[in-house]
């Protein structure tokens, strides 16, 4: 493995932008990709994630997103992970293998939650399984027990990873289970993992106990005020309250509507300006309502945090 | 569409035989479709679904499987029934197609449990998409609210669902909740659909409610005594309960140790002789422990009911 | 132990009739039983129950109505049940005691639900302490999953429970799982258990698995129109089935508006005369829509099943 | 009402210690009261909640040791809170009219969780009808999502709240989402609400967010531990997720071997030496392995954070 910029700071979970035919949409990756850069301070991406409606794409347009990214951030972004979960042991493991070769800065593995394994040994072996295809990049766990159901503390799953996969880098950890989080920051005192916060909405929560990233799908139009939180809270600012606090004001806004990824593929659109397009099926598309309300919403935070 | 023999009694939700070494294992689909006809007197089968560890398996395996299920079973079996769902709609449009083309008697669909689609309009949205592929043949709907959460009412999906997809004709029903089966049976006078039951430990149960047939994983090894319960439910005899006893004491005893489908691949191997081989992971294989236990258990059981 | 009559039939769970004022209204308890007799040919009734806000009474109000429930049932009513558990060990060992001294036909005790005890052992200390206060007159265990979340399968409870609490008498099951229903059935062949059944929208599917009775709201208001389906089921007619759909035509209809205690309360005034009057916080009172909703319902159900 | 101190900092939800045949021992609650106040720094107490086995106990339990707790406390504590929540509404406002009469410094409420109020408007009148039998001082709202079951947003609940009932001070908030806490931090601005979190082994992260103290069980034999968090936490120092991350270590430990509230009183048996005694059924009693895994723990905790 070749020496590497540690992952760190916000990780944008990318969306996926789908025209109106519901294909996706290739040619505005560029864009993005200089967008997060240039306007949310954003360097880093997690591709083919929840919010990348990664599990709702085929296994060929998985990869051609991969590709893309990876291509248009060559040179500009610091890190491309691409997310390689799948239910299917077999494609998990060619979309890991497709990663590497394709030159992807680390892979991401999600539990498989159809069936759902709660014995330690067996869901390591599926995840090594996947990550021995790609063995010259990073993996990192993706730990989303609200999603997939599978509770199993990530303290525990730290015991022996490492020496049964040896890539194993980090975890994105999206639950609120502090008391687990803050557990695995204290059994990496050596620092060799890189442990990022997944529930945007309560970041600062998650620095206290040792977070040094996140990764989440508000720092796709909500990077730069969320850097403010990472900045604050490094000179020890209570600032950081603050503006964690903007945040907040936003997501509990959007979530008391109804907030999903359909949502945020809209809210990225009127943000950015680039044309996220509708969600996949089985997601349906965001009301008028929303986006009206969200626009509004956003117009009044502009001045957050009032002085 | 062609005029079919309608889908009725029982049906096999067949098990994916696997090679020591994780592949499908083509070559004993032969072997198996004898068995269920000739030692358990079941002549439909469900193919790639729970108990098959379809969504485990590659597109392309599923492909493969399916096609060798029509093959074998054509002029032996009266319906071969491919899942063709998926998390990814245009993977399970691609299924449904093929499943058409390969001359299968229907598909079924699951619904989509990643992004949990709770409204509706947006679940038939998806039904319709896949199911538009194979217009020439029935679609089922395949419930199962315990796997997937999503609980939206049977009976309300009914309603409209057969001017959405035309070819709607009928439901695999998974869950306990028979007043929702009883309503779908109810607005079902005219008899159109065809409503299975999934639930094999109490299949008496959903006779009484006005079931016609069944799909479940347990057909494959105690079909032949699945079936007294049918008949003698046919013929208003109060054996048919002696008989469903039977199946519960079996059931009981191996719920009591962990059953899932890794499990019932152990079973089906003990029973048949067909080598089912080891499951996919996530899953890990039974433990040999278990299978003496379920030897011990189908041989105090030979003589059930007990005169 | 005195001999008694086995408890078998229609059960009604008893409604706790209130005053506007929310204190309770012991004056028609009267008139509510001969109209359980008379009008719904109900003979049994299961007071202090989930319908009969039990938990929110307080324990001088238990005690008043179960006097007043036995005092107006003598000679007329041939099973007064009174529920005694409580989340506290000797308040319901003190209502097990009182229910004895008045002279109750039996206790029923829910299984206590803040702290879950998920141990068999400690469940049943519970259970016995409680009803050893109560050692002249039988005990039932009210099992009821969906509103405690004590799943323990009731198969395993029975093992030994007899030994444990010698005047254990039969069990309320309150739950979809007629695996477990039946396998208490099939342990119970000696016939010295009485199990009851207590999901009243599909109580047929539980005689075929061999109920000898039901407890439920629903036969306050429509124990007539049941007793059709235990009577048809009976005789193997297979009008049971159609019994079964009016009733379920019914809670399907009232279950999509919200059904609840406070529901049942307003249904059980109208269809009887007899002022429920308004539940008891935390519950909140049917609204006027609901209950103009069930009289049209009603009206057009007066012929079901429809010739 | 008096002008009061606020109340803050940390607060023992305390445990109720009882006689070897299950009787409340109000014998030990002033040596209890001295050695919070002497060796663990504690200065407020949270009577009869979850910890203190308050819904176990019967209301006639409750009051004499609310009773036991004022008159002990009396010029040593600066708060003593009385929880009086239960299912049973007249029993609740019992006990608040009680909590009052005897001088009580405020009371509590948990939300009723047999019939669960999903209302706004219901659940606060349950809670108004409570405290207006207390009305001279503070009432507290208890919410403990995990065992409840209702997840109202506190956000949400706080909007009108002091309209609807004059005595409203302030929230123990027993779960783990920061962006409802951090919410209600934000609508507070005026400082008018003392917002307590309740979830020990994540009190840093709180913290960050905004609360001004917390009420736990931990805080009984690791207050000055948790203390210290407090001091390093006012005083910017980064010690505090060191000493966070001690008493993880302590109930990462205990919770991996089952941790309730029997657990608890184990412990603090051992590290007090003032005899808790045995749970109440339905809760068992800590087992003898626990108690001495315990023990081992704590000594290696001893210099914990090491230096």
């Amino acid at each position: 493995m070749a020496p590497q910029k540690k992952l760190q700071g916000l990780v944008a979970a990318t969306i996926t932008p789908m025209t109106q035919n519901g294909e996706i949409n290739l040619s505005v990756i560029g864009q993005y990709v200089d967008y997060l850069i240039n306007e949310q301070d954003v360097k880093s991406v997690f591709v083919n994630g929840t919010t990348g409606e990664g599990l709702s794409l085929s296994v060929q347009e998985r990869k051609l997103l991969a590709e893309e990214w990876v291509a248009k951030g060559k040179d500009k972004l610091d890190h491309v992970i691409i997310h390689v979960g799948a239910l299917s042991l077999p494609e998990s493991k060619g979309l890991a293998k497709h990663a590497a070769k394709i030159g992807a800065d680390g892979i991401a593995i999600i539990a498989p939650f159809f069936f759902k394994q709660l014995n330690k040994d067996g869901l390591v072996a599926f995840l090594r399984d996947v990550a021995s295809e790609a063995p010259g990049i990073p993996f990192y766990y993706y730990h989303i027990p609200p999603l997939t159901g599978i509770k199993m503390r990530v303290e525990e799953l730290l015991d022996g990873m490492k020496e049964q996969i040896p890539t194993f880098q980090g975890v994105k950890f999206s639950d609120t289970d502090l008391l687990d989080f803050g557990r695995c920051v204290k059994k990496n005192e050596q620092g060799h993992l890189v442990l990022l916060y997944g529930v945007d909405e309560q970041l600062l929560s998650a620095l206290t106990m040792g977070a040094t990233g996140a990764v989440g799908s508000t720092y796709n139009y909500l990077g730069r005020a969320s850097n403010l939180i990472l900045e604050a809270f490094g000179r020890g600012d209570l600032l950081a309250q603050k503006y964690q606090f903007c945040i907040q004001e936003f997501l509990s806004f959007v979530i008391a509507q109804g907030f999903g990824v359909a949502q945020t593929k809209a809210v990225m659109t009127l943000v950015s300006g680039i044309p996220m397009g509708p969600p996949r099926l089985p997601l349906s598309s965001a009301s008028e309502e929303f986006i009206a309300n969200v626009k509004t919403k956003l117009e009044s935070l502009k001045n957050c945090p009032y002085s």
